[in-house]
């Protein structure tokens, strides 16, 4: 889009790293006022990416969990409020603060009841940016994303079980029955992309998923096929604490915004894997 | 109730003043789980009283109302998940969570659609009181306060109406047909002290007031004549930003615990009034 991008956030990447992904500066900090002044640039369009992404973790640690989510909420909209009033600020959320849904697939005016620390962290945060774009006229827009995934994400279901199958263990927790509504980045980032010209003082929401559910079996069978192997995942049977066993993603919120996801669920894996393998020979 | 207080937060009491009320220790400091650790105490019941209690400043400095509602609300509830997960806490919200009430009176399954920051960070720190509550068996309880008032009330309506008044002035803002549900500070305690018994992982909530409006040119007219004055307030007829017009509870939760106010607001009022003289004269 013509964009000039500066980062800010934790990780450790080379300069060769984030020049390769587009970005003209890097900074590895915690999210705070103060740093993000550091640029000396006048943003037309704030991503706030950072926050915490594990249920687990959340349950573990409550209170870094929320400073991590809620804190740097709160540092990027007071950047806004006070140094970049005009700038569209995007804010992904999770699937996670609708908790256990009592429909799918879920729309946005479902209830709100999230059922993990990190669900709740999520909302507190969505009502950190309603707040600020209604009290102070900041142009926001939330996007509820479902199951994000692509190469390069060293977490989560598809990178810990990459990391099971290279050791020979192919036993998973779950009934493998779970659903998810997996999204490739790529359209994740398309998304954001067009929310930030639907920010407003209204603080909009919208859903980011493919509308459509996919058992962690398929998800697991595909990886298992890609990276050579004859056999199938096993499970468990019992599900983990704060995890919702379904979640499909209704989208039709995103699609008035012309917006429509292009990567099939069977050819991410596919490219995931290929990745896995290339970090792993 | 026979119980030991200690107390914590943000004020200079002289130690004379604060066994006065009662208490047995009291620490001047931010609420933070190394300072209540200092205490050395396990605690049975958590007052959560720290906390913004301004529309106004919420709007002119957001960020520090944000820390003070919410982080103080975090802090309190880490320590009882680490070091007291058997206390009772209850923390005093506000019915500034309802914001521009629908229908009065307003009862606790009314929308939650706060217009000010300062509501918009009481309900997130009841989201943050019911996730510890639902996540990690916290016993919680919360009340959320209509206008509260008493003897010692240095701040809000009656407070800087008998300044102006002491100066002369009778000037207010608005149309002083607003409507407010005054509570009594004797039994806004008492029903926090009730909620102790009813805490629990479900994280309940009652309104705490006493079911009726009264208009703040009555509340103010009765304050004119407490001191001695023979004219009426006058209005400026224009209102504030993030400011109700009306506000009045529904009560029949908080009946069905066995609470019932007992102050009448003519006779707060002229204890209010008579403190007022005390500390003037």
């Amino acid at each position: 889009m013509g964009a000039t991008v500066a980062g800010l956030g934790h990780g450790a990447w080379t300069q060769a790293d984030w020049a390769q992904w587009g970005l003209s500066d890097w900074k590895s900090a915690d999210v705070t006022v103060e740093k993000m002044l550091d640029f000396a640039i006048q943003p037309d369009v704030i991503v706030h990416c950072a926050g915490s992404g594990s249920v687990a973790s959340s349950i573990s640690d409550p209170y870094q969990d929320f400073h991590r989510t809620v804190g740097s909420t709160l540092e990027v909209l007071e950047l806004a409020r006070l140094h970049a009033p005009k700038a569209a600020v995007i804010f992904p959320s999770s699937a996670g603060v609708y908790g256990i849904a009592e429909r799918l697939p879920i729309d946005e005016t479902a209830p709100l009841q999230p059922c993990s620390p990190y669900g709740a962290h999520k909302l507190m945060a969505e009502e950190l940016c309603r707040s600020y774009a209604a009290n102070f006229g900041l142009s926001v827009a939330l996007v509820r994303f479902f199951s994000i995934y692509g190469a390069g994400l060293r977490k989560q279901l598809l990178w810990d079980a990459c990391q099971k199958i290279a050791r020979g263990d192919t036993d998973f927790w779950g009934t493998g029955d779970e659903t998810r509504d997996w999204l490739h980045v790529r359209d994740a980032a398309v998304l954001m992309a067009i929310a930030a010209g639907h920010a407003s003082h209204d603080c909009p929401v919208v859903n980011g998923g493919v509308g459509g559910g996919v058992t962690v079996r398929e998800i697991l069978g595909e990886l298992f096929r890609c990276l050579g192997r004859t056999d199938e995942p096993s499970f468990s049977g019992s599900a983990r604490s704060g995890d919702p066993a379904h979640y499909i993603a209704s989208v039709k919120n995103a699609a008035l915004w012309g917006w429509r996801p292009e990567v099939a669920w069977r050819d991410g894996i596919r490219e995931y894997a290929s990745w896995f393998k290339s970090i792993s020979s």
